[in-house]
């Protein structure tokens, strides 16, 4: 495995971490304050959300190239079904090219697909995982385009009903096969898939070129506030050796990409900080 | 399958759909009033929780038997490793022991073990379920002399930090497989598995001896609480029928116990309110 107790410029900022300045979370950092505090920590990459961007992908992606570290990625596609995505399917076809274009704007090599919730009424996942994969399927060549890669994120199981009925590494990958497109890949949370004991096996038949993102953060025992109350590296119980070992062994060996949600905790403390402790966590127990 | 639009005998109530009558939640019905009101209503069985059984487990199962029902199984063991764990193994034992002497006096024939969260500090799933593994097979001669199986009842991952390191069939069913004794299986409970698109291929690996329980409720779509928040039968997004036809397929022609913990709206309501609308969508949705 890469040693990065000497060395994190695999390391990448998910502006999440940050709070996202918004609904009274976050210091209220801007964009450009960001970057530079990346840049002065080592930080190989930073991944945006698009509510952060807005009409000014270009700028912002020459901003952070400048500084000599990379767009990794940009979160993410409109859910595509299920009672959380936009109503209709013009409405999400629309919004999945619009997120596809910011991408190719801010020259982010992949787009995250958050898919959505089982269809209401539908009763079905398999019904609903169907869906998605046709939506999937009709957008990748406009992706592909575009120059940008869309990485399917299979979400822990409890968001299921609401906002991803692709709850496993295993049937993210199977639609991947399915589907069988260059443009196409899966991203690995550890949020998501700490749990999944079957995640090695998976990540080995998928293989490297359909791993397009390995995201960090920690799983807290005591979670009871599944959408905001994730922890930093090491305060938790999941086995990020183990995780990072079953990622690398399937051949990934790009951005580590550090994604905390964190209402109570980690969006209340000063940004600076919270990007010190990150650095230090990411090199000594990832 | 079997046809339950006109026979519900197979029809069971975990009592904590009725709200255990604890910490402000229920209507306060003794377990006498709850044998009655489910054989009033064509009940074929019914299953408890310690904490209403006391040391009255003998007369409590003979007033079902008499009642013309069966005493299903018990709720539930100690958790047997992870932060809610007794502090020491002794007690777990202890503790482990006394839930299968109070099922024996039951004539419960299953007893239902959640294993507990990942244990503090060793940040591995892997190593808790092999300690969850050695005390199962260390306790399974005391069960089988008592006349008592042990299901072991994999939880949604949600619960994998403190309540339950078995998070899947499948590891449940591997874990069955290792210890192979004819007294230990696993129970199926919606609200845990109704996610799983592996679920009816792994049924069927196991196959019927071992499939000792199947639990009904529903999946809320916007379910926030994990904990209190269960939806009835036909009021989420689980495919009730596609899970049960994958229990069947496997084999089982047991009971089908609904246990919904529900504090802001099914614990609210009248008990025997409750108990007409489980018995009516178990008929028509399940």
């Amino acid at each position: 495995m890469r040693d990065f107790s000497n060395d994190h410029s695999a390391l990448t900022l998910n502006t999440a971490t940050l709070g996202h300045n918004l609904d009274g979370y976050g210091a209220g950092w801007p964009v450009e304050r960001m970057i530079d505090a990346c840049t002065e920590r080592g930080l190989g990459g930073i991944v945006f959300w698009r509510r952060e961007i807005g009409n000014r992908a270009v700028e912002i992606g020459e901003r952070v190239r400048a500084s000599g570290m990379q767009v990794v990625g940009l979160c993410r596609t409109p859910f595509l079904v299920g009672p959380l995505a936009p109503p209709t399917r013009q409405q999400v076809m629309d919004d999945f090219h619009a997120s596809i274009d910011m991408a190719a704007g801010l020259q982010a090599p992949v787009l995250t697909i958050v898919v959505g919730g089982v269809i209401e009424g539908s009763h079905s996942m398999t019904d609903s995982l169907k869906t998605v994969a046709d939506i999937v399927a009709e957008t990748l060549p406009y992706a592909a385009k575009a120059g940008v890669k869309l990485a399917l994120e299979p979400l822990n199981p409890v968001y299921g009903g609401n906002r991803s009925c692709l709850v496993s590494v295993r049937d993210a990958v199977d639609m991947c096969e399915a589907i069988d497109d260059d443009h196409l890949g899966i991203a690995v949370d550890v949020y998501h898939v700490w749990w999944d004991t079957s995640l090695e096996a998976e990540l080995k038949r998928t293989g490297p070129k359909r791993i397009l993102g390995y995201h960090l953060c920690d799983w807290l025992a005591d979670t009871t506030d599944v959408l905001l109350d994730r922890g930093m590296m090491g305060d938790g119980v999941a086995d990020l050796k183990a995780i990072r070992k079953a990622v690398e062994d399937a051949g990934y060996v790009g951005p580590c990409e550090v994604e905390i949600f964190s209402a109570n905790d980690w969006w209340k403390r000063d940004p600076g900080n919270v990007l010190d402790v990150m650095v230090e966590r990411f090199r000594s127990v990832c």
